[in-house]
């Protein structure tokens, strides 16, 4: 029993994993579409979108499997609770790069960036996906030194948008209200995928060592 | 047992409903801080976070004791998860109160918000309170077909959003980039926050009827 329960749960981490690497791609593939005005790339990632979805309605229903059967407790069944989480925020995460690539889309042909903060998203870009990439690393080992060191990379990420801000709002500014309202929500998005990404190794610190970190978020 | 475990459940129903209560009166005081240039209400509402906060860890907490000690299968124990969902989503409009009573405090004295578009805040505050208070309603009635009306109230919010967009964006826009930048956010809040209450409301339907609304937000 205790050994079938294992490799359910241990089924479950692969779950999340392989989640992790699907939003990754997502927001990879979001981020050259916005940069490149890539329409048909763009398409990719919003058609793909369902896959997560789905991926988050299977964990979930195995999740509930487990539950029902196993009826776990103690730390088995905070596991199996914070699995149900880190799929909403995985899911969540999915959903910030899909909102991204119809950005792209909704804009083409005209790019949405002007050449003067393209910077900025390219390496929002490159620290979202090192994030979910550090998500997937930490969901396979369990490992709550990278979980917590998680918290560096999105540092990164609120450094960037900070700057973003400040150039949007800056008296250089001279690509009107129309891109500057663009910009502030595209920029929010890449710090939700942060945030959320942050939320998920949170839970998994919570789920290894018991305690929630203490150090919220500003 | 059966008679205790329903009075836990409904304990659970009766905290999450006490939650929408508390993000209901946060949202529509930071509204009216947001209106006012209300330092002090903004400052009320910022403080009272952590209230919800502590809220949402105890249902969770309650509903964690629950699973452990009762291990309920099939509608009750979705109903126990739902609650653990539902408690996420409340915290989270509690978080996006947070961010406009924030909003209202970063610029005092100063006023956020021009003229000509705080009557478009002050009916998506309406709004978002009215969703608050009907899912308070919902949460103690578990009434599927209020449930799935509370959609028709997204969609006000949605309008809502909408012409505030064009308003912003239009070629009459005189208040600049930076006003057009904190409305776009805090516009963004408050169809977060709809978004939230309708995801709150799709899962009590779930509880009742076992099955998902298909309807997707678009």
């Amino acid at each position: 029993m205790r050994e079938a329960y294992q490799e359910q749960l241990d089924k479950l981490a692969e779950e999340l994993a392989a989640m992790s690497t699907m939003v990754g791609n997502a927001m990879e593939q979001a981020t050259t579409a916005l940069l490149g005005a890539d329409l048909s790339l763009a398409e990719q990632v919003i058609d793909d979108d369902m896959k997560v979805d789905e991926a988050r309605a299977r964990c979930e229903e195995h999740a509930f499997g487990l539950l029902a059967l196993q009826a776990p407790v103690a730390g088995d069944l905070r596991t199996v609770i914070s699995t149900i989480h880190a799929a909403e925020s995985l899911e969540r995460m999915g959903d910030l790069a899909l909102h991204v690539a119809k950005a792209a889309r909704r804009r083409h042909p005209q790019p949405v960036l002007p050449e003067d903060v393209k910077t900025y998203f390219s390496q929002m870009g490159q620290v979202a996906v090192q994030l979910a990439n550090r998500l997937n690393q930490i969901l396979r080992t369990q490992d709550v030194q990278q979980a917590r060191d998680l918290e560096v990379d999105d540092d990164e990420m609120d450094d960037l948008h900070r700057h973003l801000f400040s150039v949007v709002m800056g008296a250089e500014w001279s690509h009107g209200v129309s891109a500057a309202v663009d910009i502030t929500l595209l920029g929010r998005f890449y710090e939700r995928y942060a945030d959320h990404a942050v939320s998920v190794a949170r839970r998994i610190v919570y789920v290894v060592t018991g305690t929630m970190p203490t150090s919220e978020r500003p």
